[in-house]
């Protein structure tokens, strides 16, 4: 087996001259991944440092479940699609490894995961909606930018071609858009929550939108997702030299445009409940206001590149509206399934896992009772993006007004 | 160059056993190639006979014009794919080529072409029908048997990959989806028809539905189709042993399934202007009813595989009642711009081509008015697809009732 250790590492970084000038001698390697599928090194020396992510060919927690290591060279093309596009906003890929399936990535330890940041707050700061509004820029500029406006129609057939994502998207279709809905061994809840999910699953919109958004999932090749875009795949920098980057981009393909800012919205939610179990409802409402500004900051930036597009000859402007609505559909509709997968499914978030158990019982239910809400909001009517903090407070529990 | 010609045919089936043993000793070949992309040899012999298809590397009548013969191996996984779903409704593919760039396909010289047939036509009857459900039947089959609910998730994505067409999409997206609502100088018209484009052009929502149309065309992976089914594309044989086949599927790749529809009934609206400038209003309108006849077959036949899905977990039975809404919108779309094409740009119709001055212009007109009908009709209400006759009859200047 060709994995690293920290004791082989020294050596690997040795023998590549570009990393080997980039860390002089190395002085430290640790082992971080705290991930299911990867082992990541961050190697420090006297030069510099660097992070090493290389694809286990199966999931930690279950060597029995295989995984293909193609996932790598996908996570390297999208990482570097993106980086062309939008280098502020994601990590910068140094080198890929195609033969022991080994990412060199830029070492960003002066940044922490924003779930963790968000969840250790007591109190709103401005510095969550700086984030926010940065992810919305990330989201338009790579959205735009690898679409057939950006692109252009050949470039974008042969990079949809290119990036398909078998294995990574069927999970995506199953523990997001599927497994949720319906009966399945991996969906545990605690016992006081069996009721709030019969609830959600009885239903019939409920699952006739995730059959929808599934199905748009499966066929609609927008844009070059980041294709996992929650709050604990964001690293933030806050202070005098703010940064915020997207990173583990390995379930890229090419989807529906709504999908990324969805899985935003949906964790927004995630931490608004967690929010509201502790009391702090004014934290709460703020939080819920995360999906605005970022919805605010993809649409200006969306419409600032669109004067830019390739042949507009029959894309005018009111292609522009029709897009951006049904951005906001499907986005609320992922973003229902999102928040639902998170307290339902295989993969829980820590905003509500972690909490006490009154309290956890408590943000399951109003997460889900939002869950509704969300999924089902565009079955029947039209979408408007500023009702978007207003649909999920009433579930969560909070009351009316500032 | 390695170009077959009718003198070297016979070497060229003796040297492959398979067609040698089908063909015999040959006794003619006819060069009968009347499309601008191909050479197309009828070969006959004392067993049997087959057609040859080799693709040329430009447009025949344009020589500067280059045009990638790789379209002949997409062509043949089209057939392929389409033959193993619904062989009743395609040629046969007895053996591809593929240094060559040659198809060698069932010979189907007692069938003819039915855009040929309508076009001689001057009474209405049931063969027409006939045809218009067997494809129906034909598009419903291939169009479930491609798709996720056919081929499920992984399969799709290699298939979606493997059948990519750049540049016989791209004629599509130009020449059906862009130039005829813009200025273009492939975009000819008789003088006394430069208002009824003025008019079409210059409705707003024309350019937005097309724009729209367009996008769903480049991005929406749902189905393989036929890509360019109109009636030119169809053999029929009809009598004792009826038989319909959809041929030239070399513009095939994944895309909304209401596209082959929606070429189709255009198709039906132009042999319909046809005829009412040829004074025979009853034929005219069953000739728009096609439209409705293919629609129902399409709908039995989709209904009747949709039990048969894979992965139904998500995939409710109102699913699909949505999906069928949005193949029958984006059909009428792009029936609309299909209408509009064949009457103002590079590839015009023989069903209005041939007609006497006076009875084009007037067939010209109705089919634009026809056109902006239709390609509008879905912008900004709700679709019904029992109206489709409704929707052209008046714009095509027949009177209402039978």
């Amino acid at each position: 087996m060709d994995l690293l250790d920290v004791e082989s590492v020294p050596d690997y970084v040795a023998s590549l001259p570009d990393l080997a000038s980039r860390v002089g001698t190395v002085s430290q390697v640790r082992e971080v991944g705290d991930g299911n599928l990867n082992l990541v090194f961050i190697v420090e020396g006297s030069a510099g440092s660097l992070v090493l992510k290389q694809s286990l060919p199966y999931v930690r927690t279950d060597p029995s479940w295989p995984m293909t290591r193609e996932r790598s060279s996908r996570e390297a093309y999208v990482l570097a699609s993106h980086q062309a596009i939008d280098p502020a906003h994601v990590p910068g890929l140094l080198f890929y490894d195609e033969t022991r399936y080994v990412l060199a990535i830029e070492d960003l330890s002066d940044h922490r995961v924003w779930r963790t940041v968000l969840n250790e707050r007591t109190e709103a700061t401005d510095d969550d909606e700086l984030a926010a509004a940065a992810l919305g820029e990330y989201i338009a500029n790579v959205g735009f930018g690898t679409s057939v406006f950006g692109v252009g129609s050949a470039a974008h057939k042969q990079a949809v071609a290119r990036a398909i994502n078998p294995e990574l998207c069927e999970i995506t279709e199953d523990l997001v858009l599927t497994e949720p809905f319906v009966d399945h061994d991996h969906n545990v809840v605690h016992p006081s929550n069996e009721a709030d999910v019969a609830e959600l699953a009885g239903d019939p919109d409920v699952k006739h939108a995730a059959g929808r958004a599934k199905f748009a999932f499966m066929t609609r090749a927008e844009s070059l997702l980041h294709g996992d875009l929650h709050t604990g795949s964001v690293f933030v920098r806050f202070g005098d030299d703010p940064s915020v980057r997207a990173f583990d981009s390995e379930f890229g393909f090419y989807g529906p445009l709504g999908f990324d800012l969805g899985m935003l919205w949906a964790n927004y939610v995630l931490a608004a409940a967690r929010a509201v179990a502790q009391g702090q409802d004014s934290r709460a409402r703020r939080l819920l206001g995360l999906g605005r500004v970022t919805w605010g900051s993809f649409e200006r930036t969306y419409r600032d590149r669109w004067p830019s597009r390739q042949d507009p000859r029959v894309y005018g402007d009111a292609v522009l509206e029709s897009l951006l609505t049904q951005v906001w559909t499907d986005a609320v509709t992922y973003a229902g399934a999102e928040v639902a997968r998170r307290v339902i499914g295989f993969a829980k978030v820590a905003d509500i896992e972690t909490l006490p158990e009154d309290q956890r019982v408590q943000a399951a239910r109003r997460a889900l009772r939002a869950s509704r809400v969300l999924i089902t909001h565009t079955l029947h009517g039209r979408p408007d993006p500023d009702v978007l903090a207003d649909l999920t407070s009433e579930p969560l529990g909070l009351s009316q007004g500032v």
